[in-house]
């Protein structure tokens, strides 16, 4: 089985060292072909993974097309904004009967789309091809060979199953999930999540604060989830509770520190400056969207999306999240 | 609404402000006179709350039987294993129409009994009546009234309902939930999952690894909570995963320390000498017990168990449960 990744980036180098140890011949693409030399010479991604030594298995190179035409699994390491186009871009190229695993978090802008209709949709690919990988794995500790657990999840689970048994190493153990809008819509509402948990330590609140928050966006997400037509178990499980747990403890998570810097008075603006890109700045603004569309009420991520983009303070949020009418513990709040 | 808090330890003491705060007058049992002058005196629990000044409206007594006499709501704060005992030694005394709070976590050892059962066969209460309080509540928090949410469970969900609205403050937001079964298990088992992820920590690994036990720690306690009739729900909430992530992450939790210290070497009496007590050192072997009699696998658990007491290493340990058998994620594996 030949493996063909798409983005030599710091998740994608990592993957393919998986994949690598899991046993197959692995073919990674970069974009710059000083960067796919370097690879190949060094057996190092110094760029994007420093300090890992990658498989011998795994050749570089910058070929996309070719590379495809000998796939029989494609990974796209992609960033979710750029995925369309993309993939638009080799919608020719994928060979009939490859499965292809998407690696990106996140719903597209203006669409609102999760990656894996994006990737349908610009490659002409039926979604029970589509795979998606999704999990608490931060790619240094990956890379590393830290134990820990993910989840591949595709419509077609005897394709998911059999994607698990040719990705598994003593390191990282893969569950097979039928629920790609699940696994998907965790991925990128957790971002959202710890900016609420990054504003709230920015605001001096410690253990209590931090899992209240963890476990009511979970909720949220959940609600989201399950009347987008989600199984409610996948938020409770890897891709899920998994993912948004080891974000919001990871101190390296810029969404995390974005919420911090915000709640220290910082402007937009100039979190921006500091930070650079924190995904759920965004996509907290689509997820409102899809919020209002399944009539689903998301009070953490809507007050996230005021602290963002209408100015309200991290301060007044929290105290309009306490203020809520008192429900029982499963009913909307 | 007279409300009596039998137990003046932190949580006894924190919870006292909580009802204080949210309109109650409170009396508060301490055992030793001493303490309860010093808390009238100086409206201050220097022992086990130091730095947090106590509404008026709390009166500590070391006379139990005389406050019990004027209580609509008992509030027990008092340690798992002491349980049955206290109650025993009091029950003529409960007023026929109070409604019990307890808020104790654990599992009685050699019955492996809940708490609620423990109350209700020590002092021929009926379970309708008892109610159970759990959630991310670590106390010098909600003492600092920092924002957090808790859950109130009874079978019957309208006394449940009739707390949550008279212990509902400004930092402290309960929700109603009818499962108490859920509630109580979460609560001893946490102790257990913290004891793992300790252990992982004290192996040098990072988030991936902490994540990935925490969330496959809560499927097994879903999984025995389920088993044993429990609603499923209860364990992605509050008193289920909010009370794991908050216990997780906290530096203070006892039962991190323990297994940190157990990952680098240290044997069960070292630990032990260093620590005091960690409640999951022992109840996982209560637990081992529960699941062997609902036929429920919990490898973690049984883990840990190995760990504590037949001497296998937490590496071995962490071995182990790395090479089962690959499954789907939502079997037992």
């Amino acid at each position: 089985v030949t493996v063909v990744v798409l983005g030599a980036g710091s998740w994608g180098t990592a993957y393919a060292k998986v994949l690598a140890d899991a046993g197959s011949p692995v073919l990674l693409c970069a974009r710059r072909p000083e960067l796919a030399s370097a690879i190949n010479a060094h057996r190092e991604n110094t760029d994007y993974l420093p300090g890992v030594e990658l498989p011998p298995t795994i050749t570089a190179t910058v070929h996309v097309e070719s590379a495809l035409a000998q796939a029989h699994i494609v990974v796209l390491a992609i960033p979710a904004q750029t995925m369309r186009a993309n993939v638009h871009s080799w919608a020719g190229s994928f060979p009939t009967d490859s499965t292809v695993v998407s690696l990106a978090k996140g719903i597209e802008l203006n669409t609102c789309a999760r990656m894996s209709e994006v990737i349908a949709q610009a490659g002409h690919i039926t979604v029970d091809r589509i795979a998606i990988v999704s999990g608490p794995n931060v790619s240094a500790e990956i890379a590393a060979e830290q134990p820990a657990a993910t989840v591949i999840a595709c419509t077609d689970i005897d394709r998911a199953r059999y994607l698990q048994q040719i990705t598994a190493t003593g390191y990282l153990r893969p569950y097979a999930n039928a629920d790609v809008i699940g696994c998907e819509l965790s991925g990128a509402v957790k971002n959202v999540i710890a900016l609420a948990v990054g504003m709230a330590e920015g605001m001096g609140l410690g253990g209590n604060s931090t899992a209240s928050l963890i476990t009511r966006g979970l909720a949220e997400i959940t609600r989201l989830g399950v009347a987008m037509g989600a199984d409610s178990r996948t938020f409770a499980g890897l891709a899920g509770l998994g993912d948004l747990v080891a974000t919001c403890m990871s101190p390296l998570s810029r969404n995390r520190q974005f919420g911090q810097l915000l709640a220290k008075g910082q402007t937009l603006e100039q979190a921006t400056a500091a930070i650079k890109t924190a995904e759920g700045v965004w996509s907290c603004l689509a997820i409102v969207k899809l919020a209002t569309q399944y009539k689903v009420q998301m009070s953490i991520v809507e007050q996230v999306a005021r602290v963002c983009h209408e100015g309200i303070s991290p301060q007044e949020a929290l105290a309009e999240l306490m203020s809520h009418k008192l429900t029982d513990e499963f009913t909307a709040f």
